[in-house]
């Protein structure tokens, strides 16, 4: 929280997200054009410098062999490379302990932690590229998911993006990450609790009912067409944060038909570009949420059984133009100085060309 | 996240907090000093310069009328001074609407904002400061949460510290800053709940739990004396973070005895001096957590009856030395890279210079 955030009159008020069942403070700062909150600062200033790009064509040598490659039709190169982190946070080989230690619990670092390179060379970021390229990226994502899906070890699978070293990016080169997990984080059980629960009561879909809701009220829609609504959260945590739903209710990101993955390619490509545009290139984060992989060994087929109707994959879209002080770190807590109806009202307003 | 951070073959673990909920990932890189967490960047270089310091003596004119003022003894000058924030996130004055909004909730911003300067010059820092001097500040806090307590409209009051504009302090003068909300934030109700839980299963505080596990166990513990245990908590978020435990089983710290606060000044200053030669003056967060107002108006005296027996006040110390990324704002889950054992080692070696 900056201290001297919001000088004027305005009022904030406090929005419950009924996903996280959190609240985030709006305190909008008046008369604030997007261009106040163009951090000037080079978005890759912080990435080591290096002579040679690791993910570039001709240097595969510098990763561990990859696990998937995928080319363009009529090409025999590879255009998208998904490869092991040489690096790994978790490991993929080894057994699964679950241990007591007193009063807390341990559970051995297995897990996956790929990086999916994005295009053959690093002078394109991802917004760069044609549709049919990020389409590309879209179906890696979905194989190495369905994949990992089948690794009964796990208990989430997350698919993320850092752009920009302000984002956490370490490389320049345009890619994204894969990390299974033993274990579901805290802040995933409680979106699928939540999204369980409102199923449960009302047998809805709680997105499906947030994506009609947003689409009759208009004001924090950007985009939409027969696939997809780009909207702004009511509850946004940070400014010009944006999540990408898809119309049809889908549960799972690695259950969409390989002839949607245009749709969706063409969808995020929009995305990004009114985020350049309404930002000046910022650094960003992506990350998809989708339904983590069943119990299977507890033997309750039941257990999970409803996630199918309850959850609603989706991506979240997140600049990073922010930092997080004691208040919010202390707290679970975001000051959003933007609300997010001016937020969609300035990323609705840019005109995307045609590709 | 970064994608190159553990270039060895040390395994990883994921380590349960039973207060949160929620996992870390401890992903230690062997080897590694506390050198190498060094930022090599001054503290406050981001901080908007200015000709005069508001917070100095002298210039309170700057700054909105004190709430509260405190002496040092046989002086008749501030020593430490409450202000309102000028720019508040919420604001004190209007009535308190909870309002329905289809899906969402809407509270509106209603709350205080006040900034704790914690000494008449912007030479000192806390950690400084001498121990009788620390101890106004403590006074200072206590003090202003007994008064906001009393007012009905809040449901949770935070008093937080930035050090350094990495940890999102805006001024170098030596400040915290209290704010009280009309909600209460999630991850608190997630520790109440574990902490609620905990003591009707067993009839035991797991704060004093807690302490006495680590007080046996002994590889996480920083320094003990008659009042205060200061550890590294074993599933800490990030690397250095510290917790500073009351001994004596409290839930409140307004109602801590006066005569307890020169200790926990003691036991603060200790912990300042340590991080500051371990990781060479870093930034930091300081966040007390302190049993929040119960909800008067419900007319259910009981509801919140036991928290005088299941919370147990304590600080988190953060050093800011780390960036996150879309994987820990995806998950919530935090990649720490190094063990709370190791940090703990390091933290117990310093030698501490009596006053």
């Amino acid at each position: 929280m900056t201290q001297f955030l919001n000088a004027d009159e305005s009022r904030s008020e406090l929005r419950w997200n009924p996903l996280t069942r959190n609240y985030t403070i709006i305190a909008p700062s008046r008369g604030k054009r997007p261009g106040s909150f163009i951090i000037n600062e080079e978005i890759d200033a912080h990435l080591p410098h290096s002579e040679v790009c690791a993910f570039c064509t001709g240097n595969e040598e510098y990763t561990p062999p990859a696990i998937l490659t995928l080319n363009k039709k009529n090409s025999d190169d590879w255009f998208v490379r998904v490869v092991p982190n040489k690096y790994p946070v978790l490991r993929i080989e080894g057994d699964l302990h679950r241990n007591n230690a007193g009063l807390y619990d341990v559970v051995s670092g297995i897990g996956a932690h790929e990086v999916v390179i994005e295009s053959p060379n690093c002078s394109r970021q991802l917004a760069d590229l044609e549709i049919s390229e990020i389409e590309l990226t879209l179906k890696a994502w979905k194989i190495r998911l369905a994949d990992l899906k089948r690794d009964d070890r796990f208990r989430s699978i997350m698919i993320f993006k850092n752009h920009g070293s302000l984002a956490g990016a370490t490389m320049k080169h345009s890619h994204s990450q894969i990390v299974a997990l033993p274990e579901r984080p805290y802040h995933l059980q409680t979106i699928l609790n939540s999204a369980r629960e409102h199923y449960s009561r009302k047998e809805r879909c709680i997105f499906c009912d947030i994506v009609e809701f947003e689409s009759n009220a208009q004001e924090r829609i950007v985009v939409e067409d027969n696939y997809f609504t780009l909207l702004c959260p009511f509850a946004s945590s940070f400014p010009f944060e944006m999540n990408l739903i898809p119309k049809k209710h889908l549960h799972d990101f690695s259950e969409i038909p390989d002839n949607e993955l245009y749709a969706c390619a063409h969808a995020l490509r929009d995305a990004f570009i009114r985020l350049n545009k309404t930002l000046n290139f910022p650094a960003y984060n992506l990350v998809l949420m989708t339904s983590p992989p069943p119990r299977k060994k507890l033997n309750r087929p039941d257990y999970w059984g409803s996630i199918r109707e309850d959850f609603h994959w989706h991506f979240m879209i997140t600049p990073r133009i922010a930092r997080s002080a004691g208040f919010e770190w202390g707290s679970g807590v975001q000051i959003n100085p933007v609300t997010p109806e001016e937020a969609a009202s300035f990323l609705r307003a840019i005109v995307i060309q045609p590709e």
